[in-house]
């Protein structure tokens, strides 16, 4: 399982947010364990628990910070975002009008995410930005979830040009079935998603796929506006939702939960994808690509 | 080489001392790495290198967050002191008129060192403070740097009752060579320094002692400031010094710097002390200790 660590923090606030994470391992080591390298995905697999791999949705926890970048692999930190939603001092967001692409600073720092073993995520980032993070960056990059804007026209969902060039280059496509980003919203059918997949795969190679759900299972609704607001706004912005749907969505009745997983697999059974094909999708392409990206240059 | 990170600073401050060491390895990985287990030692002799072990003076890292006790051994800290000449949070310093013992705080941080792997280390802690951190532990404690007071009584020596419990434990004590430790300061001799050591060994056992030098080699005198009032004094406090010896001392003429180590093999050589007692003090009495103490209970 990949965690989001950060939305808003800052370096001190996100520490407090892996010390409860440290509670919780020490609590429960027989169910989870921290997640540092793909080897540990195949340990939780071994011996039937959990690992957790860290990950920022946001670049605020290194701050102006360079040297945070390092500082936070060694913590554990294993994936971040350049941006979330908003400009940032990296990258633009997708919800800014007017998109940049990589800043300074952003260029250094995805350099040395390359260096220690962090991968870029840019599943919130503009176009613009996540195609310069693809060119800039010497290691495969990722949009951990998203879904194609050719299937469904969301600001988060990725045009048909950007999934061209982050797969050319060897990175990867999480799938999100968060509703804001699925064809029909919480209605969307199992039989629509995977028929989106097996277009994915057929564009894009089906070894550049995976499942990354967005997934905001037992979260009350003051993460959703944490997620939303943070500090950056006096007034509520809804994001993806709405004053009317402010909180988060149903889920679609084909995956409530994470014990949903299966249905998927079954769903993309019935399509024209191999068996090879899903297994990698639903797990294997990750695999491959935590072996290839978590350790330092 | 143990190398000090922290005197005063806090929890952010102290990461921007590991970043600037993170540079240091990165720019020169022909001479150094970081050390965080016992392996690491004998890698650094294989390797003709140097492995860095981290250690704070004072707990002002960890603030008020028992939390950070394993943020801080993640990111490769292996000893901390509860206590830097004043009052802690954790316990109470040689300094001070009055020695209070462990505290609530310093009881629970105890236990969290022991879980975690960060050894405790009273190197500047009053006499009470000492000999309940020693109870209290359940693993071994150390004092890296310090000489017995029967030998020379300046108030950052150890008691003999303190050092009689420290080593009944299993602990480990560091002679130090910095001139205000040494018996007739920087004019101490070889001999008397290796004749104190002797006796040390037939008082608590050759094998709980080391060497611990508090080396302060290419310091400038703005680091023994820092050291000395850091934030919590608006005049000037001279420490062990004094106005008219504000600075660092000369060292003595047989420790010059990092380079004369086997000085003192050899003066050790000459006293009664075997030959497998004087490897032991010179360094494996240490290994044996960071085989015993880094990794998690």
């Amino acid at each position: 399982m990949h965690v989001t660590i950060a939305y808003h923090e800052s370096f001190r606030e996100m520490v407090l947010n892996l010390e409860q994470w440290n509670r919780w391992f020490e609590a429960h080591p027989d169910l989870i364990f921290k997640g540092t390298c793909a080897a540990d995905v195949r340990l939780a697999q071994e011996t039937n628990r959990t690992a957790i791999f860290f990950g920022f949705q946001n670049p605020s926890p290194i701050e102006d910070d360079i040297g945070l970048v390092e500082i936070c692999h060694q913590l554990g930190i294993r994936f971040m975002q350049l941006t979330y939603n908003n400009q940032s001092l990296l990258a633009t967001g997708c919800y800014e009008d007017d998109d940049t692409g990589l800043t300074r600073m952003g260029k250094q720092v995805v350099t040395e995410m390359n260096r220690v073993g962090m991968v870029v995520d840019m599943s919130h980032s503009a176009d613009r930005s996540t195609l310069e993070a693809i060119e800039h960056s010497t290691r495969p990059i990722a949009i951990t979830h998203a879904n194609p804007h050719w299937w469904h026209a969301a600001l988060r969902n990725k045009k048909d040009e950007v999934l061209q060039a982050l797969t050319r280059a060897g990175g990867m496509l999480g799938f999100s079935v968060y509703p804001h980003h699925l064809k029909g919203g919480s209605a969307c059918t199992l039989d629509g998603f995977c028929a989106m997949v097996e277009e994915a795969a057929r564009r894009y190679g089906a070894s550049h796929l995976g499942i990354g759900t967005d997934l905001c299972q037992d979260q009350p609704d003051s993460v959703v506006e944490w997620m939303r607001v943070g500090r950056w706004s006096k007034v509520m912005d809804y994001g993806e939702g709405s004053a009317s749907n402010a909180g988060f969505p149903p889920m679609p009745t084909w995956f409530q939960d994470n014990r949903d997983f299966g249905n998927i697999r079954a769903g993309l059974s019935q399509t024209s994808l191999s068996e090879a094909d899903v297994d990698g999708i639903m797990g294997g392409n990750w695999l491959r690509f935590y072996e290839e990206s978590f350790a330092p240059l």
